[in-house]
């Protein structure tokens, strides 16, 4: 058999696999993953270099899909490098399988993101050739010399955040990017040149990209496509490859099926396709189409045995790199498994009485100093988010240099965010991000995702209430904080909190903060930040180690005994508690003050705990500058909120505080009011 | 004084308010607006059609800005057409002014959107040039023949969105839309070229604009280039701009302040402009900032008789198109008063036992036939979120001819979103569009938006819950329903629930829902709809007259005398609850079940009516498929919710439905559970 029949007949298993599963399954997608088929064969059996002994190898090419629904196709491809076997394929959608419907990040299993959300995908791809690059900077292309393939599709260019993608890639010149864009002229409901008639090589050559186009199911033009791009030293690469939907489908009088909408999201015979003629035509078995014809097992054989090979070289490298960088070795493998350097948190000194994003900064600089890891962004607020404070400990990416360790994403906080996440899935590196809260409504599709794959990023966010004062309604949060912590109260596939949520209070809680957030190396961790200044909260002792209470996620800053009522908020909200504690100790009320940075992390904690901060049935009230709910289950059947609900107001923050009741007299007035019920 | 001296004059005379604007606000962006300032004085005195008599002529240009952080520009051009006065921009950015720090939809002060967060208002402006050209084909160009202006900055062009926007607009041929882009080369953080080296040129092409570039700062290329837009009979326009960020500024010691990042988000003081002398060089008195100079005041009078004449003009074509149309003046009449013709809900006959997201597809089928002034739109899910109702009985917009009514947006969830907002904006349209629940969430930036401008779009969601299935966590909405509701809880500033979401039971609840969404001219509105069938609730009399009850938000579905448990729920799980009811009453237990489509809206009735439909201290049990706090509120504190507390899992819904516990048993273990505390 040459070459190009051997390669076509790979394609073609792939293409009977998976329809065969969606065929199985009753449901699924499997026209695109048949269009699709010849370039992941070309790609996985020629081009991807990988170990096959060890999946998590660092230096690994990554493959990220965007198009989750394609699933079938990387299952399939997956199979034939061994990575799945015919029953779980078979078991596809099914209840508790390795397969779902859209595939689940899993590297033991080549899967390097989860997908399903059109365009996420790829600009984790973008993200992971950043971390590559940052990777290459301080470790060397001895063992950070990987490649990073993305594979979209027609919704995906679609997608708004392929533009930041596109933009980012091309502007930060990824040569270290490849992508293949599968043009199958097909989406769910029509036909693209209905609702597109953009051109597609000429945007992404307008965002620096070279653009090579090609016809997609063509072996041998897809194999000099991904040499050309392999060989391109400046600018990311899109492949434009113009595939065949459904290809080989036949109906049951020999009529074609190709190129039809109808394939795209059924199982092929509920689209009239024959499956016994579609999986005749491509040389399978009608009867058993859940096998891996033995020509083309023997393809993928001979690619194991060239990557085990070229493995013992890498290894060899690798090794010889080791000993004349034994400083480097150590930090890569530390880096690759997460570990963080001993930071004296404790020696943090924080300014008095400063806004918790400027506290924040504080950290920042010492993180930059001493994590040498990490990646902090911003969506053009570096000077107002304070992710300057990391800034002006290093220097921002730019074209062809990455000793840098700051990213401009530009004002784009969906692709921000999910680049972060993709370095995050590349691994060895730290994300972390910033940007106004109120935006954080744009990045809302990649933290569900981030939530979802456990990736550790983390989103700081600043101006976290109507205090932002003049800019108004559209820059205040308000029901933003009830909806972030949305995803405490969801659980992860490990059954966690899918996702930390910490506004800190003063200085020390925000050094605290920092600390839960480097720490959490399990799922994302979002900091919620004051733009305006707050007074530090009293302490006892040393105020850092009662800060430390923040661990619990709640905590009795101080209290009389036996006290009267309990006074409940987060943020900059417990200074003002303070302030109406003081009016009302005055006036004889015994207090207690109760600091929540975190309600999921409180709500994980014994319930003895819960109940010694706040008892459930007692006089309590909870002062909030966003919506009522999100202190609502915490103040109990007795208890008050003081929140807001309206968008807010454009005016400077002290004539808000006073015209919204954000003050100690209107704590005082409401307490009052509460004892007195 | 020639031509030129005089545009440059007026444009000097806005770049002396804006920035005085926010030197006595001490808050701001003054050096945007000054750069800007060449093309609104260009536009408002030379192009710009609209009826100084009436600010809600129906056929009046519309100009949608873009950076709202700009908005001193925009009021300062307002001032010298007589819609703010001196004392109103004084006021900039103080509590209850009419100068709030981004502006808000103001028509009667002639402004067209709420802006701020970037990259929506130019897509509200693409929204508006739709509507346009749907109300063009339909009422003739007599009457509707406005041009359609947008203002852009460099955050927007980054901005993922404006892919979208970008898309639509060439793919439509939208030559009724002109787009101004102030490139001045300066955003928050750094220069654009920093984080970005596209070429904005190309890639406006390669989605089928119109590109001119010019000078942004000089008043006749500006001119020249409207002229040259406003002649294009194919493409949207793009005029690139290259401006100068903080023209005209200097510092103590005479140096320029112009092209700096400083004098971006600052007072020009702060940055360390000197005022005075700035003030000086643009001709004015440093003492006395805020007056309009009288060869100014000329200029803008003279523009004024211009467009009183024209109007003259038009209204009088437009009393001979009504004399010769008497029919179509009737419908433009009710369709800008927002009127929607009689329907007749109670006819509509649903089939039995469906997916909620058919039942609406039979009521879209209805509004498309007998509301004409409607469009219905889907992110490329159409056949799926069963929009095609209404697509069947119409046909989609295509480039040239605007005779159908739905609107294919491609896979584009926000584009979409502020799109149909923009057609709202503009007026004498009701939109609506659909996607997937779960995505949702890339709408939200655009929701708080429409809430807070409290635009009357219908937003169809569909896939409702896990039981989208074999689909997967990625496909799973769980969270969304707490999330959106978010916004029933935030008030807008009528201080109504600033959205109403609504999630019905069954069909015929569907019909109530869409009844209720049509009559809801006042905010944007949710239906929250299921993909699998639902089995019909039982009814006593007439099932639709019982459904509504929905009306308020939540109602007794039915009862037995003196009930042990209310069960409570909405969507689909309705019908779970009545098969467990059916178990539990079997047994002996005495049952009352409760449909809650809204709860903000329940909430707003009167106490007395909730306690009947819910005792708060009562056994309450809920069942809901998303987050449990979506009901923890509604349950009290003797109650018990059962809810989704993970991602979802991909599965036949069946299968989930057992293996998570939305089942008729598990209602009946459940409540005997709570009986028994």
């Amino acid at each position: 058999m040459n070459d190009i029949k051997l390669m076509n007949r790979a394609a073609d298993n792939i293409r009977i696999l998976a329809a065969s599963m969606v065929e199985k399954a009753k449901s699924g997608h499997p026209g695109g993953a048949m269009g699709g088929a010849d370039f992941v064969n070309v790609l996985f059996s020629e081009f991807l270099v990988y170990d096959p002994q060890n999946p998590r190898w660092e230096g690994r090419d990554r493959f990220f899909l965007d198009p989750g629904h394609m699933s079938p196709m990387l299952y399939s491809v997956l199979a034939l490098t061994g990575k799945f076997t015919m029953d779980e394929l078979k078991d596809f959608r099914q209840w508790g399988s390795v397969t779902p419907g859209h595939p689940e990040v899993n590297v033991d299993r080549g899967i390097e993101n989860t997908s399903g959300p059109l365009g996420q995908g790829h600009t984790y791809a973008v993200g992971a050739a950043i971390a590559a690059k940052f990777l290459q900077a301080r470790l060397g292309k001895e063992v950070m010399d990987q490649t990073i393939y993305a594979y979209i599709s027609d919704g995906g260019i679609q997608e708004e955040i392929s533009q930041g993608a596109g933009r980012v890639a091309g502007t930060l010149g990824l040569d270290n990017l490849i992508m293949f864009y599968d043009a199958n002229n097909i989406q769910l409901s029509t036909k693209v040149d209905e609702v597109d008639n953009e051109n597609v090589a000429l945007k992404y050559e307008s965002w620096g990209w070279k653009v090579i186009s090609i016809d997609g199911n063509d072996a041998d033009a897809i194999r000099q496509a991904l040499k050309e791009a392999k060989a391109e030293k400046e600018r990311p690469t899109l492949i434009i490859g113009t595939t065949v939907m459904g290809k080989g489908a036949l109906g049951a009088d020999h009529s074609s099926y190709e190129n039809k909408v109808s394939t795209h999201g059924q199982p092929l015979s509920a689209a009239g396709v024959s499956m016994e003629d579609t999986i005749k035509n491509l040389g399978g078995d009608p009867e058993n189409p859940f096998v891996i014809f033995p020509e083309v097992e023997a393809l993928y054989a001979k690619r194991k045995a060239e990557l085990n090979e070229l493995m013992a070289e890498k290894k060899a490298v690798k090794a010889a790199w080791a000993e004349a960088h034994p400083d480097l070795a150590v930090k890569m493998a530390n880096w690759f498994a997460g570990k963080i350097p001993e930071i004296d948190w404790a020696g943090i000194q924080q300014k008095a009485n400063q806004a918790t994003r400027a506290a924040s900064a504080t950290v920042l600089g010492v993180l930059a100093s001493s994590v040498e890891n990490m990646i902090c962004a911003s969506a053009d607020l570096s000077n107002s988010d304070k992710t300057d404070g990391f800034l002006k400990k290093t220097h921002a990416f730019v074209k062809g240099d990455f000793s840098g360790a700051f990213f401009q994403a530009g004002v784009a906080e969906l692709t921000m965010a999910c680049i972060c996440i993709g370095m995050s899935l590349h691994g060895g590196v730290i994300a972390a991000c910033g940007t106004f809260f109120v935006f954080s409504d744009y990045m809302k599709p990649a933290l569900r995702m981030a939530a979802l794959m456990e990736q550790p990023v983390k989103f700081i966010w600043t101006h976290d209430a109507f205090r932002v004062g003049e800019d108004g309604p559209t820059h205040q949060p308000v029901e933003q904080e009830a909806q972030v912590r949305l995803l405490e109260k969801l659980k992860n596939h490990k059954g966690q909190n899918s996702m930390l949520v910490l506004r800190p209070a003063d200085g020390a809680e925000t050094t605290v903060a920092w600390k839960m957030a480097m720490e959490n190396m399990s799922t994302p961790t979002a900091l919620i930040l004051s733009r305006q200044n707050i007074t530090d909260l009293p302490a006892k002792g040393n105020r850092y180690q009662e800060a430390l209470g923040a661990e619990k996620g709640a905590y009795i800053l101080n209290e009389d005994a036996n006290p009267d009522v309990t006074l409940i908020a987060s943020g900059s909200e417990v200074s003002t508690l303070v302030d109406g504690a003081a009016l009302l100790r005055a006036d004889g009320v015994k207090v207690r003050i109760v600091s929540v940075p975190s309600e999921g992390l409180f709500r994980a904690q014994p319930k003895d705990y819960q109940y010694s901060v706040i008892k459930p049935d007692g006089k309590n009230f909870a002062l909030t500058a966003g919506l009522p709910v999100s202190m609502e289950s915490l103040v109990g059947f007795n208890g008050r909120v003081w929140g807001m609900n309206s968008f807010g107001y454009s005016a400077p923050y002290k004539v808000l505080d006073e015209k919204l009741g954000f003050t100690g007299q209107n704590v005082y007035k409401q307490v009052k009011e509460l004892l007195a019920e």
